[in-house]
This record gives C-alpha cells, structure tokens and sequence, in this order.
C-alpha cells in the first residue's frame, strides 16, 4: 500500500464533468490500494476572473485582500471535488488553508510554506478518508488566508506530499507529460518517460510551462518523486527523479525556449575594472533580474559594448536605471531590443561529454543563424538569437542532439 | 457619534460599479461622524451558479461541502468592497466568519448563530477601521464553514447589530423601502416611513419579500432599529421600529399576498372530536406546516368538509400524507387546488379598532370574490380568495383602507 498526492489543475477541473472525470481517477488509485490526498486548483478562468475584479476596483490593491478574494476559486473547487468523490462512495472532505493548517508567512501574493499541521490529515487517511486540500492558498501568521503566487497549487502538491512523507506527487494537467521540446514547433518531439530534478528545473527556468520552477525546487530540496500527467488521456507521464534512478542518460534532454527576453546593450562603455559593478549594482538595487551578459572586445583597449538580457516586463525600468547612470559612467548609447529569444539545451549527461556546445554552435552556423549571447551552466546552453529563427533553430537542435522519434 | 451596520445586498455589489457606490455609501455615513461596520452578500447570481454546480455534481448533497461551496460568493464580495473602501482612503479590511469569529452551531445549510467574538471588531472599529463582513456564513463548532439558509446575510447584519450595540442596521437593497402593497400591482401605494417589528413580521410572513422574518424576528429580540433603504435612490427608507415609537398607527399598515399556496379540501370528514387530531398530527410529523384551517358545517350531522392550506412544494407531500389516513378516517375524497392566492391586510391599529374585518369582507364582497379561507391574528386577516382575483383583491383593499397615495 503506498500514499500518493494527486494534482488537479485548473483545465482537469474545469467543469461538472471534468471534475467528475476526475473522482475517477482518484477512485483507480484508491482501487489499487493506495491512500489519496487530493490538491486541486480553481476551475479554468476563475482565478483570472477574480484577479480582473480586483484589478478594476484597484488597480494597486491591498495583497490581504487580493488573497482573500483570489484564494476563494480554490475553495469551490475543493467542496465540489470531494462532493464527486463521495457520489462514487469515496468517503471525502474539502480542506481550506486555515482548516488544516497550512501555515506559511505574512507575504501576501508570494507567501511562503512555514509548515504543514499532519495529524488530523493523517488520522482521516488512516480511516480512508480522502482529503480534498485547496491548492494555492496558506494561513498567514497575521491569521489571514495567504496565497503562494504562481504554480501555487503544484508547490501546495509537492509541500503536502513532503509533509505526509507521500511516495509519489502526480501532477495532473492537460499534457501527457515532459517532452523533448514543444510538441507544437517539433512534430517529432517525444514524451520524457524520466527526468532529473536538475534538469527539470532548468526546462522549467528556461521557458518549459509543464510545471514552475518554485515546486520543482521543493521536489528536488524535499525529495518528492513528481510525476506530471494528464488528466485527460490517462496515460502514464513523465517522473521527474533523482539522477541515480536514470541508468543511461542522453548528453541532451531537451530543448526550453523563451520569448520573454529583452536585450540591452549599452554601447562604448569604459572597459575598466569596477564598470559592470557599477552597471548591474543599481539593477539589483532596483530588483530586476539580469540574465546573460556578453561583453564584446574592446576595439580601441578604452571602450567596449556590453549586452545583457532582463524578462520583457522589467525592460522599460532597466533601460531608465541604466540611462541614470550615464553621467556617472560615460557610456555612449543605450539601446533594446526586445526582437530575440533564448534557446536552451539540456542535459545532465553534459557533464561528462564533451563537444556538446560545438555542436550547438555549428547546427545554428549551417542555419545561418547569428548568436547574439551565451551562457552556460553545469548541465544548459543557452544562447540568444533573433526572434524570427525560433522554429528553425530549435528544429536543427532537435535533430543534431539525436532527439526525434523514429 | 452613532454606530451603523450597512449591510448591501446582491443587486447592490452585482458588479465593480456598483461596489464602488457602495464604497461611497459607506463614506457618506463615515462622513456624519459615525462608526460603521459593512455586511455583504454575494454579487447577485453568484450565489446561485455555485448551488447550481453543486446540484449538478451531487443532487443530494452532504451539507458540510455544500456550505464550504457556496459560502465563497461573500469572501468575494467582502475583499472586493474593502478595496474599494481602501480607493477612497477608508482604512477597511474583510472579515470571514472563521476569523472573527461568527460562531454558529453544525445545522448546515441553516445554521443558527451562537455568538459573534467582537472584541478584535471593537478595537479595529475605534481605530476608524470599516470592518467588511462576509455575510450569510458562520464557523460551526465543528471548524468548518456554514451558511445560515435563506435571508442569511441580513441575518449577520441584525446579528452584528446587536452584537455590537449598534445605534441602527441600514439594509440596502433595490426597493428604497417597504410599501403598502407591491407598487407593481397598485400604482398609488405608498412607502412607509415606519413600521413595527409586528406588522414587518406578518408582512414578511405573508408573502412580502423584502426582508426574511428570521432576520426580523432577531431584530425585533435583539431590538436592533432596522432601516430598510435603496442602495440605487440614497433616498432614506423605511425604518422598522417598536410600536411606542409611532404615535398614530394607521389601522392598517400593508396589504401583503403569497401566491406559494395550495389548498387541499377533505371531503365528507366524519365530524366528531378528535379527527383533526388524527389528520394533522401526520402532517406535522412529516414536517409540513399547515396554514389555514377551516371547517365547514355538517350538513348531515355526521361529515363535514375539512379545507386547509400548505405551501405549494408541500402540496404533493400532505395529499399523499392525507390519503395515507383514508382507511382510518373514512372520509370520501381528497381535492386539491393550487389556484388560490392568501391575502393579507396586516396592522397594529386593530387591535384598538373594530369593524376592520368587516370592511375587508364587504369590500371583497362589492367585488363577487369569494372567501375560501379566513384566518386571523392580533394585527392580521388573511383571506384565501382565486388566483385569478389576485390584483383586483389588492387594489379594492388598499382604497377600501385609505392607504392610496394622494
């Protein structure tokens, strides 16, 4: 007998008769012995809806209320679910935050996990009772309702099967798993049958959507097996496991991508120690996150062009932050373009073959494709190239790294 | 300085707009010097889709999940209203029933109020902070969330009041008062400046549906002074109040009807005592109230028809019930007519007044509409006439008493 989390998001439950598809899944688990708890998320479009209704009434609002308000989606799913679950003969119950509890701190819209209080949830599996826990939501110590931000309702999952020591967390959604790339730019992508934490966590920094960096992270820190699968098919998914589980490793795993870039480079900057401290102090200071950084060879040994890229969203502020310290700097020009996406490779097997990035480099070269940054981790390549290449340079790298089905 | 609890209805936070002129509503009293404390229901229609989607997902459902559903509407609404409070620089925060708390007892779906903790509202309330409570729902004192059946949130409101010793609860809704009679069958009734709790209470026992006796009932207990007012007009409404408080009572305050009536006739009833004991004992244990009552002569000396009224969802029910007794009773047949309207005239005038019942009859009379049932109480005569004389009833009863506006 074994105890799993399962996962319900917001497409799973989207109506009457998803969620009632949905008990049944919860019922071929509980058939095979296993004890359930259930975290389920708000029915497709409800959470947008109450977050639009905040925003009309104040569109800077109060984050006590914002929570108050948005967590409430999650409540009705939660009540209904177990109602579906107890129409098949499920002994259910929905549990809110401030019922369990499932306490974390004060910081309203991006609260964090403090901990979860087992006991009662414990003594109801024991009884066979399935808990149907609303996802997304916490009790602050302020004694308000918290919520997680976004991928809540996974980092609700990963947390509640880390604190009832679960043997596995599935996370069902709309996909049928992790794929090699998106299956919608390469009709050759295939479905992962294991991942590692490691690189799961890079597919997700670096523009892979099937799951939030943030529950990954908890997965690998707490070591929760996560399994991502759809709600849909039925089909089994994609583990995300330890390495150690995964015998033979391919060098690449798969290939992220990510539209949300903008590049910056600020033209003849002084090549001079101390400079980029200078540059990206103030950016920190101002909370935007800078990405890649390339700085060009200096022509003259005085000047240099330095290039770096921050999410879309942040562009605006850090073009007006780098644009203050232009007295300060004596730098000639600043300039963006927003025209680019990042393009990554992943793999853990990187660590032990070499030549993985010259044949990066030379797939994008045959293509005629220019690279307008890099970086590198331990197990990712990342480069940046004109936003207009996206389908051909990911198709090329499909195909280099041996990553199309038959 | 006074204390107000302004409680607002569906229709009158069914959207953004609305809420803020809600929010401007609460400003207005904020401004005369007072305390005030907000009730809300949900946003109207809110209430209904989620019994909807319960219904679809469980048609006979565990009242626990059901109340953990449909309770989030007010959630909604309560942190949507203090936003819009907070817009005008109203220091304002929501308030759900587990976190005052509003204490119930475990009847869910009807849950009766035990106590509301104010001592945390006391404080917040003199530090100038509107506290928005989340109407219609309580924390039972098994944890978990309950509502308090129809009429629930200005139940809360009135709850509230006395709690907190409030100088008036203001109940906005969309008629700016209470009238003589339904303005939409007599052009020329009248909205009342006053009312007693009595004549509130038969008036809302008899068919008028602007406020729910359970919520009149505690008013009148408790003594909280009740406003009844229209959040769209800002006009002032009609104030429920004690009787010494209005010094010259009309003889007749309102004419109320219900349309919600079914009679059921027992022909040829064998007439001798203890037969009614033995019809409407059954009735009563099978939980359907019986109205009004009339006896009809014998003409034989030994039968009689006996004629009662009960709601019309219970009229399948109480034939059923009746037919049941037909071995032990002996009557000859059942008949049963949901074409009937009660009419009300209803005013604490009468008491002091003869005469009032006469002129009822005689004024119907002058019309050739026949009685079908007469009941009567202290400050009530309802009379149980053809649905099909329902308007022309009214009209001849609201000149007949002089309750036309000039």
């Amino acid at each position: 007998m074994g105890r799993i989390v399962q996962k319900f998001g917001g497409t799973s439950v989207a109506d009457v008769d998803r969620i009632r598809h949905v008990a049944t899944l919860v019922k071929r688990q509980l058939d095979q012995g296993d004890q359930v708890a259930v975290v389920v998320s708000a029915m497709a479009g409800v959470t947008n809806g109450l977050v639009d209704l905040v925003r009309r009434i104040a569109p800077v609002h109060d984050a006590h209320e914002y929570d108050a308000v948005v967590a409430t989606g999650e409540c009705v799913t939660s009540g209904l679910t177990a109602l579906a679950l107890q129409e098949l003969g499920i002994p259910a119950r929905s549990w809110h935050a401030w019922q369990i509890p499932f306490r974390t701190d004060d910081a309203h819209g991006r609260a964090r996990i403090l901990g979860i209080d087992t006991d009662t949830l414990e003594a109801r599996l024991a009884e066979g009772q399935v808990p149907v826990v609303a996802g997304f939501q916490g009790l602050g110590t302020d004694g308000r309702t918290t919520t997680l931000g976004r991928g809540g309702s996974d980092i609700t999952a990963v947390a509640l099967a880390a604190a009832l020591k679960a043997d596995r967390c599935d996370i069902y959604t709309d996909v049928d798993g992790v794929y090699t790339t998106d299956p919608r730019i390469v009709a050759k992508a295939r479905k992962l049958d294991r991942i590692t934490y490691e690189e799961m966590l890079e597919m997700a920094s670096q523009g892979a959507k099937v799951l939030h960096t943030r529950s990954v992270e908890l997965a690998m820190n707490q070591r929760v097996r996560l399994q991502v699968l759809s709600s849909f098919t039925g089909a089994s998914g994609t583990m995300v496991v330890d390495e150690d589980e995964i015998v033979e490793h391919q060098v690449v795993s798969g290939i992220a991508y990510s539209r949300d870039e903008a590049k910056i480079t600020v033209i003849k900057i002084a090549d001079r120690p101390g400079v980029a401290a200078r540059l990206f102090g103030p950016l920190a200071e101002a909370g935007i996150n800078v990405d890649m950084i390339v700085q060009g060879a200096s022509e003259d040994g005085k000047t240099a062009d330095l290039t770096f890229t921050v999410v879309k969203g942040d562009a605006d502020r850090a073009l007006k932050a780098v644009n203050a310290l232009k007295g300060d700097l004596g730098f000639a020009a600043v300039v963006h373009d927003a025209s680019v996406v990042k393009i990554s490779v992943i793999g853990v097997g990187m660590r032990s073959h070499a030549g993985v990035a010259a044949k990066m480099f030379q797939a994008l070269a045959d293509r005629g494709i220019n690279l307008q940054a890099i970086s590198t981790s331990e197990i990712k390549i990342s480069v940046l190239v004109a936003e207009e290449y996206t389908e051909l340079a990911i198709r090329a790298l499909h195909a280099a790294y041996g990553l199309d089905a038959a």
